[in-house]
């Protein structure tokens, strides 16, 4: 690929399994300004960051790590170290929607995209899947395609957001990994950020299915 | 006006004219579950929050104020300490773009979104006037826009964007300041953030002219 046909691009990384994946696919054929990552007090941020910073070393990206300790003191959520347990049923309605930290998609998505327009980026990679659940406001098509118009319409370089695992289950973000060789041992999802993956809260749960379902051998010890 | 019809609202509040007028015209007919106001490293932030607070003291309402240290760190503008000088000729896209901090609003307007959320406010409501600059992409119609549209999207409650003076000028702000009887002495525009107002920056050249438009003794002492 030509130089001028190369997309300069700032990829958010929490150090789960598709943002992790996201980011590897965009080496492949962007230039990755930077990786950033959000330490914002949830239970899981601990063992999410140091991944995403090992992916960062490894392939010699800056990554950058901001600090949201408003959300922890303000906000209200079971994600949160200041909120109540994770609940450890299946994902549903019900028993997740403790768990949504409220905004918290547009607010990374507008820091990112500052941070991009300060960095020569044009555009925002989110490793966003077609999966991802619908009890999350800030996760349906309707606000991320709102979000993206506000993105362009409100930086000078006209900032797109990028979803390439959009049109993807998250098996398929697992399969496309093991094709592009990321070492997902060195992923994190566990809503309770424990020793080990716990295995039975949602996260834990979607994490065995994905890769049950690609067929790719699990890397993940579970408690 | 009866309970039902009072809408709970979070107002952004920088502690210059038109935010402060849009808090206490917030107060008239709405509820005001808190106001915030944002840290970014600018070179006036020291001067306006304060500014901020005694209004919402006198008010008896709730005033956080959300520390954002990597937009100091990270981004580029003449508007942080960490930027180079500000430009003291009139307000006009070649001088003053210098003074954009990119996407501020989009960030500002996410957190309050979050916050909103997280006390049960169902609207955000901020100043931005009909004579806001169209140098800043993120005060224009379409940027705000998608992001009413992100925010009604992306939350639980449908948060709205209210925009009460965006059909006026800045010195029909003035105007309804003085008719609601704020102490505009109390707010604060200079972009240097000096002991006194600079009245020579973009900033301070609106502020007089908008006294003087709206025919209001100018409260303001300039160097």
């Amino acid at each position: 690929m030509s130089a001028h046909d190369t997309k300069r691009v700032l990829v958010l990384l929490s150090g789960g399994i598709d943002s992790v994946t996201a980011f590897h696919d965009a080496l492949q054929d962007s230039e990755v300004a930077a990786a950033l990552s959000f330490d914002y007090g949830s239970k899981h941020n601990a063992r999410e960051i140091p991944f995403a910073q090992s992916h960062c070393r490894e392939a010699g990206i800056e990554h950058r790590v901001v600090r949201l300790g408003f959300i922890e003191k303000h906000f209200r959520s079971s994600l949160l170290k200041s909120g109540p347990d994770i609940p450890e049923d299946p994902y549903d309605e019900e028993s997740m929607r403790s768990t949504v930290v409220p905004f918290r998609n547009g607010i990374m998505l507008s820091i990112a995209t500052g941070l991009a327009a300060s960095r020569d980026a044009t555009a925002v990679v989110i490793g966003a899947h077609g999966g991802d659940h619908s009890i999350y406001p800030d996760c349906r098509p309707d606000f991320m395609q709102a979000m993206a118009a506000a993105m362009r319409a409100g930086t000078y370089a006209g900032i797109d957001l990028l979803r390439p695992f959009i049109s993807r289950s998250k098996a398929q973000v697992v399969a496309r990994a093991a094709e592009l060789g990321v070492d997902l041992s060195r992923t994190w999802s566990c809503y309770k950020g424990g020793e080990l993956h716990c295995g039975v809260c949602g996260t834990c749960r979607e994490r065995r299915a994905a890769f049950r379902a690609a067929g790719v051998p699990r890397p993940t010890e579970y408690a």
